[in-house]
Formats: structure tokens, sequence, C-alpha cells
């Protein structure tokens, strides 16, 4: 028996669900509506089509056999009929009846639907602040706004640009302006790190030194308070409470509601804050209706929460659990642990599950191992260092999320889907030490960066590793009377230690090379607390294991060490 | 109280284990005794070594932090005594006594232990024909053989070179011979593939065309028959059943073999094939003797049986798991999925758990699903093709292995690391299409290869997919007479179909593009089998789909496509 769907949103979930459906329900009558005239895109790839790396629009809207995804296409390769500049105004779920506008002609209609699904996706938050609609104050909301964008840069109309917002949109926003056209590119921030509830401070210390690196201005904890404009209302600046910065153009990439308004009107279930609520075949309070994509509220997997999660990749995944249930198989579709990865230049950052930060605050008795392997086998041509970090429960020993930077390749990516896989079922620290990674030299170290992670979590459950954090330890070298009994014991290369015993003083830095400690141990200071640093920590907890065995238990590992503040850039290396 | 350990071979699993043992029992008295000279040093570095990428052996001896790990090290740095050229002669195992000779002086001492540790490792199978002990004629053993076949190619001696065995080692050997020295080098395998029990034949095939395309000659289904000298004990070539091959240096690569004639003549448990028998402690029939690293038997963990694994990262696992038992901590080591992965010149072939023809053979109810997705975004620059394949049981849906190739970078390395997991933990096709991989374009396509592998095994599973046996295929292409009732629906671009059609006829190669085939099914015949094939068979799936719909039922798809074949270096493409 033939059914008619009909699908509102033709971007990601809803372009999905209807090719998925159709061709396991080829009768069916399957209608998708979108009030845009551009279709089917990867939304994800703006920034990329912004900085020239991706020539064409049109590329971001074809198949990988090159056929652009129009109506002509949806009609004659899929059998799918799509109404673009069409938007849906009501829903009456008693008749089954969805009305919808043409945007040109003004003329409404109804189409009767059997099912109905809802993937209207999300738009961009707008601040509550003057300016933003001056002319060349941009949000990356569609591809419309993206032609314009690339179009004022490519023409020479840009020399200066702000970006306010430091989550992924705006850091790759920034790069494409920054790395392809030379545009002197601010990136402002208001909360006090970039990827805010993503990474921890640390990893978005190293990404912002990697920008700053980059010539990327990046302003973190400062928001934008006003766009400034001139007399023909075009942008000419941003200001903050510290700064005012000049722009010929301003993208506001400060996040992305759900657009949710169809779904309440019709009376469904929406959270607070927006998301359409659906449980997990995703139907939503009208088991007639389904939702899926940017346009929902979904479920936390690490904290069994209501969450948000806009991401294409969720929004294809999505829109198939949805085409499944519309052809009445009963997919699940569960949650999300958040994996996420981003490109920044030369760097990969990268997480999956919940941070340090969101355990504690979740009440997790959460901790965390910080660590700096090397990407490869470390005598194989190209290796370099990569930071990981991995947060867990102390007392389930369950793993509640990993975090991971380092060069602009692959290398991250593996060990984060790894990682990813593993949160989402719940494993402990025991699956990550005995998870078997596939080597060779040119892949991975012998011990895989996602083993060596869980030795350090396990020390550290067991108690044998007692770490300092890194944020402590910053805040002692910025000012040494904060913890007056410090110091540091530097048991790296002297070559590598002298510079810093020479910069802060025999009494703060002690310098016993690694090999020589089981030799040399009487001169190390019994009266302070030491803070046994390296370039990666481990020879650190191996240096404080042994001095636990002779003792000498005053000991604090760095984890991650060197390798680690590094990277975070802080001002305190003596200069080379 | 202080303990006393005994571990014989100190190369990576017993110095692992030693290490970590130190580091949890600081006081216990640890001694690794060793026949060589050189130790703990990276076996699966040695291709990198010859062909120059490495340019010292000592590097592989070093630490990440570049100190050598030499007896000093291990007694300095470590606390851990070290007996080089020391060979471990009989277990005295009522006494708990390890008899040891000093290669040297010839002197033998008897070495107590409260806990022993037997890491012997592997040595090299050597063929059972004439001519292995000549000189030239090199096993890739231990460093010492690295040294002299490096010094031999540097120094000019070497002009041609024969590498019997096409596992992971020759190929890798036959790639540092011809990349970096431009030795001509043949490669020889007794099976009919490369790579044979670690990955199918289309991936073997796959390799083999890439190694052929640079100038690697290779030749399988040719077992060396003899080994062949000159006057002087000097080799001069192979000879295998179809031809004499010259060479100046001979490398046989045709496996190892556990070292267990010390277990053996203990009494200890040993299979028929060698490794030591353990429990998942890693103990051995003597309780209070430990084995690990490439002298033991492990698990299958998909077949439940027992299988070998000589690999340097599970003997680093391993040794940990031994260090945790010797200290009092239940550890467990359950078995192995087979998780490999390696380099061959600018591609990468991985794999994790058995392949289709050993899940046949094993009696599983297996298939599998060919897949040719991209492996990042189609848009984002130096997006390619990879090829993966999951081989799963039809019955229970288990996902019991998978497969990729693709260019050389860690891609292939993230998808075969996540499905490692997944199949150790016995995974189905569900939780492999709602892995949540990590996206953003640089990094992945918005449906990740795991999940689009997936999505074609619950097709075939559900019986909506039909495909054909890529080996049926080729058969066919090279006689068509095979299968008379056949013939090829391309349904690709014209521009890629015609010269096809024009070679092989329209009888036999009938071009309906993807997107007219709603328009223009009535062109195509019913009176054959149709085989309906495209780039990567995700749009030949469709096209059987609407077939089916409209009553055309005579299609199979050819899973992988062209893009497949391609790889796969068949001979009948069109000239172009």
């Amino acid at each position: 028996m033939s059914k008619k769907i009909v699908i509102v949103g033709g971007v990601a979930a809803g372009p999905k669900a209807a090719c998925h459906l159709k061709r396991l329900k080829p009768g069916w009558d399957i209608t998708v509506v979108d009030m845009d005239s551009l279709i089917s895109y990867g939304g994800c790839g703006i920034p990329y089509y912004v900085c020239g790396d991706v020539s064409d629009e049109s590329e971001l809207r074809s198949t990988s056999f090159h056929m652009v995804r129009d109506v002509d296409f949806f009609a004659n390769a899929k059998g799918i009929e799509v109404l673009i500049r069409t938007k849906a105004m009501s829903i009456d779920r008693q008749n089954k009846k969805l009305t919808v506008k043409n945007l040109d002609s003004g003329e409404e209609q109804q189409l009767d639907y059997d099912k109905l699904m809802l993937s209207t996706g999300a738009r961009p938050f707008i601040l509550p602040i003057d300016g933003t609609d001056l002319d060349g104050v941009f949000t990356v909301a569609n591809l419309h706004k993206a032609i314009e964008i690339k179009k004022r840069i490519s023409t020479g109309q840009v020399g200066k640009a702000v970006v306010i917002g430091g989550g992924a949109i705006g850091v790759e926003m920034a790069e494409a302006f920054t790395d392809l056209w030379g545009v002197e590119t601010s990136l402002i921030e208001f909360m006090p790190q970039l990827l805010p509830n993503i990474v921890d401070y640390q990893f978005a210390a190293m990404l912002k030194t990697h920008l700053l690196e980059k010539d990327v201005a990046v302003y973190t904890g400062e928001g934008a308070t006003e766009i400034l404009g001139n007399e023909e209302g075009k942008v000419i600046g941003v200001k903050t409470p510290e700064r005012t910065i000049e722009a010929d153009i301003v993208i506001m990439a400060a996040g992305v509601r759900p657009r949710s308004e169809l779904a309440k009107d019709a009376g469904l279930a929406v959270a607070p804050w927006g998301g359409i609520v659906v449980n997990n075949r995703l139907q939503t309070t009208d088991p007639d209706i389904y939702a899926a994509g940017d346009c929902i509220a979904t479920t936390n997997l690490i904290t069994g929460k209501q969450t948000y999660a806009p991401l294409g990749s969720l929004a294809n995944r999505e829109g198939r659990v949805v085409g499944d249930n519309l052809a009445g198989q009963a997919t699940v579709f569960n949650g999300v642990v958040g994996a996420f990865i981003m490109k920044a230049f030369e760097r990969c950052i990268a997480c999956a599950g919940i941070t340090y930060e969101t355990a504690v605050a979740e009440g997790f008795d959460a901790d965390y191992a910080l660590t700096a392997p090397s990407d490869r086998a470390h005598f194989f041509p190209g290796e370099a260092i990569a930071v990981f970090q991995l947060v867990f429960d102390k007392q389930t020993r369950r793993v509640l999320g990993m975090q991971g930077f380092g060069l602009m390749n692959d290398s991250i990516s593996a060990r984060i889907d790894a990682a990813a896989i593993m949160i989402s079922k719940g494993m402990v620290i025991e699956d990550f030490m005995l998870a078997e990674m596939a080597y060779a030299p040119p892949f991975s170290a012998a011990i895989d960066s996602i083993n060596a992670a869980a030795f350090v979590a396990d020390n550290i459950c067991a108690g044998r590793l007692r770490k300092v954090g890194m944020d402590r330890f910053l805040a002692w070298m910025e000012d040494f009377s904060s913890e007056p009994d410090w110091a540091v014991l530097d048991i790296r290369h002297p070559l590598e230690a002298e510079p810093f015993v020479e910069k802060f003083g025999k009494e703060n830095w002690v310098e016993v090379p690694y090999a020589e400690v089981r030799q040399r141990y009487e001169e190390i200071p019994d009266n302070k607390t030491l803070i046994i640093v390296c370039d990666a920590g481990t020879r650190s907890y191996e240096v404080q294991v042994f001095l636990d065995y002779i003792g000498k238990t005053n000991t604090l590992v760095l984890s991650g060490g060197m390798n680690v503040t590094r990277r975070m850039g802080v001002d305190w290396y003596p200069e080379s």
C-alpha cells in the first residue's frame, strides 16, 4: 500500500531520509519542501568554499560522482519531488495536512501526508547587540551567505575581518580568511577559551597558540558589545570591552539554534531551548511525525541528559533512521557521544565524550590523564608529538571522554574514532588498555596512544601516579609565591634543563637527569614539594615511583610535561 | 617481600614486563637474559632502517627521548640487570632455577627465580630447499642481519634482489630495496596471492598491482624451489617452477616460528606448531612461569581458536599484562582480532578480524560488503577513493572482519582501528551502522566509510541487495561464454561507459546512465542477467531496487564497482 510522505527541510537529514525511504519503498510518494532554492548541500564545507579550496559552490551540492543535487536530479534520478522556495506554514495534525506557501508566487496549498518528517534545521544565533544588521555583517547560515562572503573577499573588498565566536565554524572561517586570502583577521570569543564546552582549556590553549602563530589575532574572554558602521550603513569595526577592532567584514559565528517553530505551533513537545523532543526512533510526540537533524534534542550517552548536536554527519545518520522507521523497520538512534574533529591550519583538534570540566560539573568522580606521545614510531620519518587526554571516572573506571591535538593528518582521527566507539558503549579504562590497534611503524607507536593514555589513567586510579593539575602548575609558574614550598625537579637532558635552572634559580628548578636519579637521589631536596618535569610525563612517573620507594614521597608529576606547556604557548620559556 | 624475577628474552615483551614490573615493585630484583648483544629494539622498524628512512640502527634501540637502550641504560635508568650474550639452557622447575650460559666465556651459571617469564620470541622459517646457507641469503631475523643487508646495499654490492615471501615483511623489504636504493627486486609468493590469510584476494590484487606499478616484479603462486650459488658459494639467483631470477641478495621472509624449545624441554605445554600454551593471565602450565610475545599461542577472538600473532605491539601489551600479574594484579589478555596495517609505497593496506575466505572455512554463514567510498568529503582537496570490505555472518549479523586499502595516510588506520574495537567486542552490523565517527570535511565523508560499509551489509542481509561475487564477475570478463546469459548494465556517465560498449559490444555491455534509468528502463533487456556496474556500487544498488520495483528482477550488483576492478589491475579496460 503506497503511502504519502512529506518532509520539511531539504539540506541533510531530509534528503537522506527521502532517498533511503525511496530505496526501501520505491512505490511510495515522497515530497520534500524547502524554503531555499539551493538544497541538499554540505554546509560543513562552507569554510572550504570561502577559502578557495572548493572552487565552486555547486561542488557542495554535488554527489561524489559529480551530479548537482537539484530539483531535476531528485525527480529524475531519485523519483522524489522537491518543492523549493516553499515554506511550511502550519501542520493540521488532525487531518494530516501540511500547509505550504510558495515564496515567489505567494500561493498556499495543502499537502496531505500519511507520515510527516521535520528536518527544519537550525538558524544562526544573532547577538543581541547593535549593528548586526549592517552591510558586511554575515552569518554562515546558508550557501547564499557563503557566496556573498566569497564574492566580497575575491573582489578585494575585504582587508580586515572580525569573526565573532570561537567555536568550530568561527575558527574555520578565521582560517579561511587568513590562510588563502591574507585577510587581517581577528577572532573574538566571549568565553575564556576557544571551543568552549568542547575541549578542556589545555587543548583550547594549544589551538589558540597555533592560530596566533598563523597571524590570527585571537581575543578570548572578550565579547562583542557593538558592531560599528559608517554613515552608509556599512560595517567598519567591532567593539569589545577591551578594544575596537577595524573590520570590512564581520562574521557572526555564535552558534545555532533549532528551527522548531513549526513543531511548537503544531503542539509537539519542544525543549525550552528549542530542540524538538523525539524518542529513540526519532518520533515526535505525534507518532505520525518524525524529526531529525539540527532541529532536534538528542541524548548525551555519557550524562544521559538532553543535548544539542547539530552536525551534518549526525543529520545523515538520523535521516537514515527516520527512513527505516517510516518504512516500518524499528531502527533506533540512542544519542551521541559528541565525536568532534576540526582542522585548524596545520593542526587537528578532536574529542569524543565529555570534557574534564563537564565531568566534574556533572558530578562524576572525574580525573584525567594528559599524555604527549609520538603519533607513530619515534624513528619513522615525519613522526610528531600528539597530545591526548583521557577523562575518566575514578570510581567506576568508565572512560568519559578523550581529546586529541596534533598535526593536520588523520592520526588524531584514528584515536578519537576508536575512543568514540568505546565511550559510546560505556567501556572502562581496561578496555582502552587492551584495545588492539593495528600497528606498523608508519602508523603508530608499538604502544598506541590509546593504550598509553589508558595506562596513565590506570596508574592514577591505582594511586601510583600523583600529579599536579596543569592549571595549578601554570599558576605557580606565574607566581612562585602562590606555592612557596614548591620546586621543579627537571629530569630532562641537561641541555634542555639548564636554561630553566639559570632563569628560575636552583632553589626553584632542580636538575637531575632521568638516567642519573638512581645514583644521585640524595641531591634531591626533601623540604619542598617537587613537581617532576620531563617532556611527556612518562619518565616523571618512573622517577616518582622510584623516589616513593626510597622514601621521598614529596613529589607530583606534571602529566603531559613540557611538550604540552610548550604547545600551550606559555611565556616563561627561556629565550633560546 | 622482595621477589626475584628472571626474564628470558630482551627484545619486546621481556623488557616491557621488566620495566612495568619495576614500576609496580621497585624493590624487586629483576634480571633479563638475552643471547644477543643488541636488545630492546623495534624489529618492525628493520625495513625502514634498510631503506634508509632510519639512518642508524641505534635509533631502533632508542627511547623516544633518544637514549640507547643498552645494558647500562637498563641498569642505571631502570634498575634492571640485563645479561647479554647469555643463553638460557634449561629450567629446573622443581628448584626454580634457570641455567644460563655466557656465549663468550662459555661459563654456565644458575639463576634462582621466584617467577620466570619466557619471551623467547620467534625464529624465521628456513625454507627446506637447497641454497639457503649461501652467502647473500638473509632472513630478517635480527638487527645484525639488518646491518649486514644494509651494508651490502649501501656499498653497491646489490643490483638485483629476490624476496621470498609475500607477507608483510617481504613486501616491506621489497619496497625498501626498490624505493630508496633502486635495486631491481622480485617478490615471490608460493600462495596464489600476497598477504595470504591476512586479506582476501581482491585486496591482495590491489596491493600487487601497486607493487607492479612501482617496478617490483611480483610472482604469486610460485614457490622457490632452489637458491642458486656460484662456485665461491655466493648467491646468484632463485629458481621457481616457472623461471630463474638473478639475484645478488635473497631475503627469506617466509614467516616465523615460535622459539619454544626451552619451554618444551621444561615440560610446559606447547602447541604442536610450537606456540607456548598460556591462560588469559599469560601463565604457562607452570603457574610460576609466564610467557608472552612471539613465542606464545594466543586466541583468535572471532573463531575462539588457537592462533599465532607475532607482532611488536601485541608483545608490548602482553608484556605489560605479565608485569601486572607478576606483581599480583589479575590483568587479562583474552586474545587478538588480528589488527594489521602495512605501508606499501604510496598505499596502505589493513585489516581486522578474519577474511571472507577464512569465515567461510570456519563455517560462518559469511558474506561481505565491498565498498569504494571517498576517504574524506568528496569536495575536499586531496580526497581519494578508499576500498573497504566488511565480512559478516548473515545469521547473527556479527561483523567478523574488515579490510581496507587506500592512499598512504592514516585514514585507513582510523577505520580499521575502530573496526578492530567493535569486532573484538562481538559487535553487529547495527553497531557499525550507528558508529559515531568524528566528522569534518578534511577527515571523512558525512557518512563515514564504516557506516557506509555497514549500510551495504545491512542491505545484503535484508535481501535488498543481490550482488555478484567479484571472482565470478572477473571470471566472466575473461570468458563471456562461462555465463552466456550475462550482460553488463553500465550506469556510469556515457563518457565512462561508451569505450566499454565499443570494446565488448552492445549485446554484452548495455549503457543507461544512472539518472535516466527511471525514464529509459524499457530499453533494459529482460532476457539476460544484468550485472549493474557503476564506480563504487552505490548507484547500482539504487538502480537494482528501482528495477525490482518495476518487475525487472534479473539484476546483480557489482559491489565496489569499477573503482575496485581498476585497482585490481584487470587487463580488459579499453585503452584510453
